[in-house]
C-alpha cells in the first residue's frame, strides 16, 4: 500500500499490537480467517431478525455497535493481508476491474443474481 | 474518510458500479452482510484442510486466489459502511484503542484467549 | 444417539467414508468447523439477494440446491459431533430446555430480539 | 422424516416453540440462514486460536460449551428445513451418495482437496 495511506497506518499499528502481545504465532492466515468470519457473523447477527428496510435505518446506539463490528472485520482483514503480503487496495482495484467485465451494466441491470448463473 | 484516501476512491467507484447496474435496492445492510460473510467463507475454504503452517506458505497461484477473496471482503465492507454512513478508518482506529485497553500487553502476552474469558 | 436412530446410521456411514479415504487426519474439530461454516455460507448465498418472502417460496430447482446445502451442513455437523464424542440429539434437547427458560413465551411473544438484550 | 425418528421429535418441538412465541414471521429461510451461520461462527470462535490437535482434546467445560454450539446449529438446521419442507435425513443420504461418486476412494485417498480441484 502507498506509504501515506490510512490503511498502511493501521497495518503498522496492528502489527505492533500483535508483536507487543506475542500473538504472532497465533496469527496464521488460517487462524485469522476464522477470527475474521467470526466477526462477520457478529455483523450478520445484528441484522438477522430485521427486515432489509430496518437494517438501513438503525438507531444511533445500534449503528455504533455495527460500526465496531465493521471495524473488527477491517482489522482482521488488514492483519491477514499483512501476514500474506497482499496489498488490499491493489487487490480490490483489480477485482473491481474483473467485476466490471463479468457484470456488464447493460446485461445485469436490476438483477443481482450471482455471476455463475449467467455462465450456465 | 479523508478525501484523498484510497478507501475513499474505492467507495466512490463501488457506489457508481452499483448505481450503473441499478443494484442499490439489493444493497441493504442486511443483504450486504450476507454477501460479506459468503466471501469470508470462501477465504476460510482455502485454508480449511491446510495446517496453520501451510496457510502461511501458499504457492503463488493460491496466493492470488486468496488475494481476490480478500478483495471481495474489502469491497463488501466498503459498500456496507457506505450504505450505513460509517467511516471504516475512523471506526477501526477507535476499535484498536478499545482493544489496547481491553488487552493490556503485560496481561495477555502469548495468550490469545478471548477477551470475555478474562472477564469471568 | 440411540442405536436405531437415523442420525446414528449417517454417523457410521460418514465415519466409514472418511476412513476409506484416509481423511481422518484432516477431520479435526477445528478443520471441520471451517468446512461447516463454508457450507453454511453457501446456504446464505442462495438467499442474499432475495426478500425474506422470496426465500420462503423457492422454485423447485432452487429448493433442491438448497436441500443439498442443508445436507452438507448436516453432514459436517454429524462428523464434528462424532469426532468430539458429542450426542447431537441429546445436546439439542438440553439446549431447547435452556431456551425455554431463557425466553419465556409470555415475555418474548412477537419479539425475536437476542436473549442478551433481555439481560441488559 | 420417519415419524419415530428423533429429528422429527425435535422438529415438532421447535415448531411449537416458535408458535408459542409468535416467532414464525421472523423465521423465514433467509433469516434462519443468518441465525444458523451466526451459530456456526460461535463454533469456529472456540477453535480459532487452538491448534488442530488442541481442538480434538478439549477440557470438559469447553466440550460442553461446544456441544451447546453444535446444538444451536442443529436446532436452526431443523427449523430451516421445516420451513422449506426439506427432509434432512433423506437429503443427507442423497448427498452422501453424490459424494461417494465425486470422490472415489482410490483417487482421493489421503488428499482432502476440494472436489472442484479435481475437475479442473
Amino acid at each position: 500500500m502507498a506509504g501515506n495511506d490510512s490503511l498502511e497506518g493501521l497495518r503498522e499499528r496492528l502489527a505492533q499490537f500483535a508483536a507487543e502481545r506475542a500473538w504472532e504465532p497465533f496469527h496464521t492466515p488460517k487462524n485469522l480467517s476464522m477470527a475474521l468470519i467470526a466477526e462477520a457473523a457478529e455483523l450478520v447477527e445484528h441484522f438477522q431478525w430485521l427486515t432489509p428496510e430496518q437494517s438501513a435505518a438503525l438507531p444511533a446506539d445500534k449503528l455504533e455497535e455495527v460500526a465496531m463490528e465493521l471495524a473488527d472485520i477491517q482489522i482482521y482483514l488488514i492483519r491477514i493481508a499483512d501476514r500474506l503480503g497482499v496489498d488490499l487496495i491493489d487487490s480490490a482495484r483489480r477485482k473491481i476491474a474483473i467485476n466490471e467485465t463479468r457484470y456488464p451494466a447493460e446485461r445485469v441491470r436490476g438483477d443481482a443474481r450471482r455471476a455463475d448463473e449467467y455462465d450456465h
